[in-house]
């Protein structure tokens, strides 16, 4: 094996044991409780991530994992499987300015962040207080780059150079539509995230005059059992987090 | 509308027509022959990005208009559904270095291009020379940035510092795991994409010893007609490209 | 191998050839003229069905065979996937009567032929007078039993016993929901199906009163290839048939 | 509304309370004690199927509320999605005889008996005396017709008449696929359920001689949730009950 990152004071490690994820900040008199026994932080620093201590699998989380099991929910999150593929999508690239309309819990900025970037910039709208505070401390506490803008107001326009990119969700997307449209350049993709049908309907509505190349599609993901005998789908699935929308300004 | 993107000497443009799409290069000379009639390139010199002429819609390439319709394609690609995913599975971010293992037509690669940005590195093997070839252009056509490492070979390790994560994309993964987890970081994510449950069945085997965390699963994309009074998923979709399997080194 | 069902005169066979499937009816002058080169029928005459000649597989059809291969199609069909469903969850019985709004091309009134059996009754419903006579001539060639009475009018309600059951396959269901109602028993299971969600969204306001344990659902079935050494589902599949929904009277 | 079925003593009704179901067979002095209050069966008798009464709807169970809440299970079920489907694959009618090997809790069993009628016989094999000891009572106790004959041992071959079409629902079915095979007619249907992909791998390689139209796939439904202003898929979904294998004998 190559270089290894060390397990250090205020950094974070993933504990899996059985399965189930436990995301932690490591502090040199903390300890993690749980059913597989006490794990002493203390005896983790210095050693690589990547090790087996008792049952206890430690690794050094990825961004997946800081989505799940670091920031705090307050609101219906946009999952790791959505976000992924929204800010591709959106072509974002290192250096990239996107505009989000609806904060939420901050999972989706987080992912936004990572994807424009240092020299980045992510603004985000949330109208809520409570989710707003909530999505300040989870971005603060989480985020590596300091690279996004939180507004606790309804969008209303935004003065300055247009974005290259948007993201849209709240309960009424053809409401804040031609605001952000308006925010953004020229060809700029612009995405959404609607949990029925309906809105679907009312979104397509919205678009026919001033847009193009629209597209709305579901991402399912199937997951697997990792026996290699028994090579079978989960018993269950997700099977609805959302129906996507994506557009280009025309 | 805000700042805009103009189409210039050099660029590319998508052009739509009626959901057809193709991805042109302007030169001052060129013209597009399409269904909807001759578009000259000169008359679009100077004008911004995201414009309707008179059939054609003319867009800047997404990240993935590029993979889809610039790409040229030799084997079997990793399709966007995919490569986005992988990429932030991988926990890629601006800086990081990633390794890949089969570069087959670049179109993963270009992808995680994208993902570890300017300061960031993808260093890529590929046995078969015309493969190899065609990779190059590809990624030397359409790659922002010059960070991506094309070797002509098999992979058989790496001297030099340890990767962050490692993609493999060859027939029998587990001929090269070994050597890819000698070239990794301890608690390093590694992720493959297999055509067949059988294969999956010999990974998952060969991961039973020294990795942890393992997940199989695929990505489904349903898309849907963008009708408002008729919303309906599409007939027909893509039903399989390939099983995904992500796990870490331990 | 026990008894054997022989080859006669005026008998179906399905003809596969290279996974290409053909129904075709036995006359003894009559012969298949396809890729695999000519086959006399008479040459089949008195040989037992499920026989392999030249590179020609002779089986005896199924009742999906028929539906797919034989009935001619003038209209969108209900799948056999759907219609299987369908009639088991309208708890369909030998000697059920069941009433269907919207003959079609008789896919489904062929299916529901086969649930009830000789002693039921299938009363079915079509305005179109084309649709009508082509699947008046696809019951009358393919029903194994009597039991079929096709109506080339409009349903206005009907006089006499009422159903068991009830299936609707019109544009707007609402507006023949209530006659239907009236038509059949208390609590019997009425199904529908429906091709957008927008059509699902007004349904369900017509269901709001005077039914109960409404559900809605599509039906997916993903194929495999066949291929021991390469377990893997087929690239392409169909995504979407229709919504259906099954309501009971109250 | 047309003609009434009668709820009276001895026979089976379905009570809905909020979306719960329960299946009781109704006694002039029992009642149901339900979270919706106390049901008084004498109350019911007389009355019509299909009523409310306080928060309960009551209605005639159909075929599949029987396999799903009447039937007592000791097995993994094949579920009612996959026995619709298998039985009309299977071109099960009036009078067809069926066999299968691996009755399990028999709720394949009732609905084969169903497709089959009161003319046709279902020949079913357990060697699992306790699985034999439940499906029998469940088949008694709920079964319209006389026609299902259950046998406490191995399948070994069968003497008799040969069967229109065969199921086989055991751990590995390439071991009595042959006896399988000849105890059916020629170009019979024969229809398998497994749980896992090496499953179908090894079955498919035991298919390759003496055996044609070989078909493998998987049925999902996916649900939605019944409220006409939120046409939503339900949340989670069953992602996998088994792969079914359909084959035919040559």
């Amino acid at each position: 094996m190559g270089d290894i990152t060390l397990i250090e004071d205020g950094r974070l490690v993933l504990i899996i044991w059985r399965g189930r994820r436990y995301l932690k900040r490591i502090a040199p008199d903390g300890s993690f409780h749980g059913k597989g026994g006490m794990l002493r932080y203390g005896d983790l620093i210095g050693k690589p991530y990547g090790i087996r201590t008792g049952d206890y699998d430690i690794f050094e989380p990825t961004i997946e994992d800081i989505v799940m099991y670091g920031l705090k929910r307050e609101t219906q999150i946009v999952f790791p499987k959505e976000s992924f593929y929204i800010a591709f999508r959106l072509s974002l690239k290192k250096g990239s300015r996107v505009l989000e309309v609806g904060t939420g819990s901050g999972a989706n900025t987080f992912i936004l962040s990572h994807a424009v970037g240092p020299d980045g910039r992510v603004v985000s709208y949330e109208q809520e207080e409570r989710h707003f505070r909530n999505a300040k401390r989870n971005i603060e506490r989480f985020c590596d780059w300091d690279n996004v803008e939180l507004h606790n107001e309804e969008f209303t326009g935004f003065e300055g150079d247009a974005f290259d990119a948007a993201f849209i969700d709240v309960r009424e997307p053809p409401t804040v539509l031609e605001k952000v449209r308006d925010a953004v350049k020229g060809s700029a993709p612009i995405g959404m995230i609607l949990p029925t049908a309906n809105q679907v309907s009312d979104v397509l509505k919205a678009l026919e005059e001033g847009y193009g190349d629209t597209e709305v599609l579901e991402i399912l993901i199937r997951k697997y059992k990792t026996v290699a005998e028994r090579v079978v789908p989960n018993d269950r699935m997700i099977a609805h987090t959302g129906y996507l929308v994506f557009t280009r300004t025309l």
